[in-house]
């Protein structure tokens, strides 16, 4: 029987226009290449690849590479898994290891959930929320109320939960610093509203510049953008920067002044070198309590996440975002928003309780999960310096120093014949580098141009989570070939 | 300081109107409510409510009740979450009832992942993928490519993937089945796309109509309406049908024919009584053999999950999708979105692995798994059984026989009292039929409005999950009493 082509119902020309248009290069081309030569090094057909190892520092994920899970939570999520374990008391304590604030604390979370296995609340836990807004009080200084707290599936199904509520036409503009995380510009193309960016100031150690918000502002109405919220990520990412108090308040002061919703994307909050952390909510507070009424109007909606910081646990996608000032009619839409997904991963909440809520001074986990936590800092630490001071030896070559984050973004300054050899082959020059970069040397970094920067500079985004500095070796090896060959 | 009234950025009237738009009953207002009487309960400040528990039976969330976990699969997730466990082999075989198979999975699945606290590839862990195609392909007796298996948080995620995909223009159609679950109408209001409602034959066990398909899809061309797929539900939800060989063969004749995509919701594809399972991409594949050239247009997504079946862990958010037919460069597009969200939970694609690739006939762990599927099962049965037959008993109320899925979608005819007292508190009547029935016995059913009904026609949706038999001789006793009342 003989057929005539038929065509499909999808095309790449007939699909979501908006879908099309996301780009999120963290796991784009760069990112594939990468994994296909990790899958023919470990089917030893990498003969021929001149590295015998992948680094990816694309993506802050701290337990592909070195980092160890905090043995306290995984010993209680163990005892969620398989609540049996719970009546062998005796074997968890003398032959395992088990201590009893890890078996207590199990008892309460599978008091809270029943089982781990059945959905939870759409909103979270109410016990893991209450641990929630009891961190929030402790680290800020000021009430947290738990029917505020929504936990997520990592903070980026929270951002895209907020941006989902906030983008209701495609006049609506969202100011996203510059570079950001892809994760804003591509759910703001998906949801067909518009990117306002805001440049961060390298110069100035990659800080908000208030100038800069200003005027983007200011372009964007003049544009018929209806500019409604404002999104800072700190610590930063890719740029490492670590705001001040001050920063803080003049973000939220535009925010009163132009009625944008906050989006504080906090995720990376114990990953401070430099400095202090200081929560959006707490400087809100602060300013609230010092001037009654001025800054009543503000909408904050700030996230946190198990994912990063020395808790690491990206794969198990836990997070939560706290409202602040919604009206309670849009908070009933947001519920609503997040009840068609069903709930977070229950799992992932109780690391979220964990986290928030881990052994305290004179508890018998305590003392382990100190040491732990600390080692864990202190190796990030010591990378990211490393891995700062080779920056600064590499020719064409400029770094900011790490204040926090797990990223370096270096602006790397590339001869003209480089440039040129990249147009050839329809790339923009710092892809270019990254992908000669990954061909040489098995290390996988993201170009500049996957988060925006200013038009003429390059820059690439590496993680300093990879263990060892062997790696940093080869960059900086690489580097110098790569500016000789091209020096032309 | 005095200050003036400041507007918020977001108010009820310029949020995204398609969030609002979108309905959800099954976590709406009656499990709200039914949520605040559990805490009353659980507080002790129930002491003027006429029940003593609150039976959820508006969603289907099987551990929540009764349903225990496969001890196999937890004992594998317990060994992933604390690894170190490993180690002490003789007290998991000889103090803790661990088998062998057991620690065998965990190590597979820990050389896969490498930590379970890692971000994954996008499309999830490619051994899971692996195992998925294989379990396909001996369920379908055709061959699966673990390329083309999309690892998911749940179904829920993988719909909400596919609809982005496909709902391109406010014009965009995509035919749903009617009674459905509201996943699907939810996320096309959001999408701003069309939902075009087929009715399914409740005379004929609520299968599938392929006349009421036709009419419906020559009605919305006729409206303008570009209809670029069809979502199945197979067994059904609400309606619990399981449908013949013969209806998937009509749908994907139309599918052909019309060249719509087809979205095979599969997710209670073990929970049925009545006949045999037959899978969408099964189905195709025979007729594709028998009619070389055909069908070769059709593309389907078909999904799976772990919240549904014996499995029934919803909270660990876990499923797949299989692509069949799909062009390569819309397939490149699908990988980009999901990439945004980084990675389905990792310890619940996990769990698809333990529930496509169980303990084989002669592994140690295999008796006790089949014992427990099997009790499952047959309590499952049993529970749909005793309900169905309350029902028969019933005035006014008139059931299909369970044949799978965890539901029942009984009609009710209410009298003309009954009808006007909602009306007159501005309610649909089988809502107000449900609200009573939670008020006054505490089992909480979702109303046939929440997932759509023929104009005249009343229903609602209750779960057979709940354990005993009490719950529903309280709902037949309010049954009578409700009648009774309005009688008139």
């Amino acid at each position: 029987m003989s057929s005539t082509p038929q065509l499909r119902s999808l095309s790449i020309d007939n699909i979501n226009p908006h879908v099309k248009e996301a780009k999120y290069a963290v796991r784009g081309e760069l990112a594939v290449r990468a994994e296909t030569y990790r899958s023919q090094l470990a089917q030893q057909q990498g003969g021929s690849l001149p590295f015998d190892k992948i680094i990816s520092a694309n993506i802050g994920n701290p337990q592909q590479l070195d980092q160890k899970p905090i043995t306290f939570f995984r010993q209680v999520l163990s005892l969620l898994e398989y609540p049996p374990l719970l009546e062998k008391e005796d074997v968890l304590l003398n032959n395992l290891g088990y201590q009893q604030d890890v078996l207590e604390r199990a008892r309460f979370l599978l008091k809270e959930c029943r089982s781990i296995g059945a959905y939870s609340h759409s909103q979270g836990v109410p016990g893991i929320r209450n641990s929630v807004a009891r961190f929030i009080a402790e680290r800020d200084g000021h009430p947290s109320d738990p029917g505020s707290v929504y936990l997520s599936g990592g903070a980026s199904s929270g951002v895209n939960t907020l941006l989902h509520i906030i983008c209701s036409t495609p006049e609506t503009g969202v100011l996203v610093p510059i570079p950001q995380y892809p994760l804003y510009t591509a759910t703001l193309a998906v949801l067909n509203a518009r990117c306002v960016p805001y440049y961060l100031d390298e110069n100035h150690a990659w800080g908000t510049d208030m100038d800069a918000i200003r005027s983007a502002l200011a372009k964007a109405k003049a544009e018929g953008t209806d500019v409604r919220a404002i999104a800072v990520i700190n610590p930063g990412n890719p740029t490492g920067a670590s705001l001040g108090e001050e920063d803080i308040k003049n973000v939220l002061e535009i925010a009163a002044n132009e009625k944008l919703v906050v989006i504080a994307d906090e995720v990376y909050q114990t990953n401070v070198f430099l400095g202090k952390f200081h929560s959006f909510k707490k400087v809100l507070r602060d300013l609230q309590s010092a001037e009654p009424g001025k800054y009543d109007n503000i909408e904050l909606g700030s996230l946190h996440s198990v994912s990063k910081g020395m808790v690491g646990e990206c794969g198990h996608r836990g997070g939560y975002f706290e409202l602040v000032g919604f009206d309670p009619k849009v908070v009933e839409q947001i519920y609503k928003f997040v009840s068609i997904s069903l709930c977070p991963p229950v799992i992932g909440q109780c690391l979220v309780e964990l986290m928030v809520n881990p052994p305290r001074e004179g508890e018998p986990s305590h003392a382990l999960y100190k040491q732990e936590y600390n080692d864990i800092f202190a190796g990030l630490k010591a990378r990211a310096t490393a891995l700062y001071e080779a920056f600064k030896e590499m020719e064409g070559v400029e770094c900011q120093e790490p204040q926090g984050s797990m990223y370096l973004f270096p602006t790397i300054r590339l001869p003209p014949c480089a440039v040129e050899a990249a147009a050839k082959e329809g790339r923009k020059a710092d892809e270019f580098y990254c992908f000669r970069l990954l061909d040489s040397t098995g290390v996988c970094v993201v170009p500049g141009s996957g988060f925006g920067q200013k038009e003429g500079t390059l820059h690439f985004r590496t993680t300093f989570l990879a263990p060892g500095t062997e790696w940093v070796g080869r960059i900086v090896k690489f580097h110098k070939e790569f500016m000789d060959e091209f020096k032309g």
